[in-house]
């Protein structure tokens, strides 16, 4: 069996080493990967769309050009476990669903999917075995268009200097950088007197 | 030189399989992951916020155990060039930013980084050049705390099923999954009579 271009243990190395551990949704999700790469067949550039934050996002990054840095995969945080793979130039994609309806045959697939019981119930062995017997047949496959703003190419525009901080921000965010407008992830102001806390 | 473990041109080759090139946000981006990493200096579990989605996610994906899909880096977009490497019980933890002050002995870096002057005329070798021997001049540093929000560990409570795709979705988002409430990336409503382009 292959993911990408990887056999399997080569895979499970290389998620373990990125992703931490071949967690479940690392396994399904390079089978679905795979799987959207087989069906979009193309020789143009292609950017994906992956509708959850968890795992899946990662499995993309390893089996495809697409990166959250490079600006070529695009996460919409909809909590469905999907992704998407178009071209660039149309619009026109591949999206493969984890498809709840077809996990009805495979208990320990659907128990992990539907979170039908506590992780540390979970028989990790069985759920394995499942997802690698069942393999196509737990998806689903859509043709899809993406919305034209998934086809614009990302740009920053222009780069202001905040008059707060002092650091380099796009200028469309307003007269102020977003952290010292009030979006900070750190406590405090973030506002320092110039060379405070600075080396 | 050395970026995290790897040597300049291992840390080279690794950023064009994984982002596609060695940009000059993944050159400078790997020094901040790297300075960061070394004034860190714990031995307990640590998450990154990144306050960009322009290349450095990647650099911290490659350098540190943080990923996109493992939950452990956050991108803030604050369209800030900086990074936080953060002490998960604690909260406490090292903000790194590219320091626009800093940059004014570094004319290709200056310009690169505040967009004085097209893509296509900048001197890539110049830049290339000014980087690496301008190195953690570069770079200012703060000693942070995040928000509480950062310290949670990330759950998608309990899974229903949507009544109108029929997909698994957290339950917490409302009656319906986010992508048939109105945020579908897709053109048309998203709706599909079962079975029809399905496999």
């Amino acid at each position: 069996m292959k993911i990408g271009k990887y056999a399997l243990d080569e895979y499970s190395r290389l998620t373990k080493s990125f992703h931490g551990s071949l967690a479940p949704g690392m396994l399904i999700g390079g089978m679905m990967v795979d799987a959207a790469l087989d069906r979009l067949k193309t020789t143009h550039l292609f950017d994906a769309i992956c509708e959850t934050s968890s795992c899946l996002p990662d499995a993309i990054q390893l089996l495809t050009p697409c990166t959250i840095g490079n600006g070529w995969l695009h996460i919409v945080d909809l909590g469905r476990f999907a992704l998407t793979l178009y071209e660039k130039d149309s619009g026109r994609g591949v999206r493969v669903f984890l498809d709840a309806g077809k996990t009805e045959k495979w208990p320990e697939v659907r128990s992990w999917y539907l979170k039908l019981k506590a992780k540390k119930e979970q028989i990790r062995e069985a759920l394995t075995d499942q997802i690698l017997k069942a393999g196509l047949n737990l998806f689903g496959f859509q043709d899809v268009e993406v919305l034209p703003v998934f086809m614009t190419k990302r740009s920053k525009g222009a780069i202001a200097i905040c008059p707060v901080c002092g650091e380099a921000y796009p200028s469309n965010h307003g007269s102020l950088c977003r952290a010292c407008g009030g979006q900070s992830p750190y406590l405090g102001t973030g506002r320092m007197p110039s060379g405070e806390n600075r080396e």
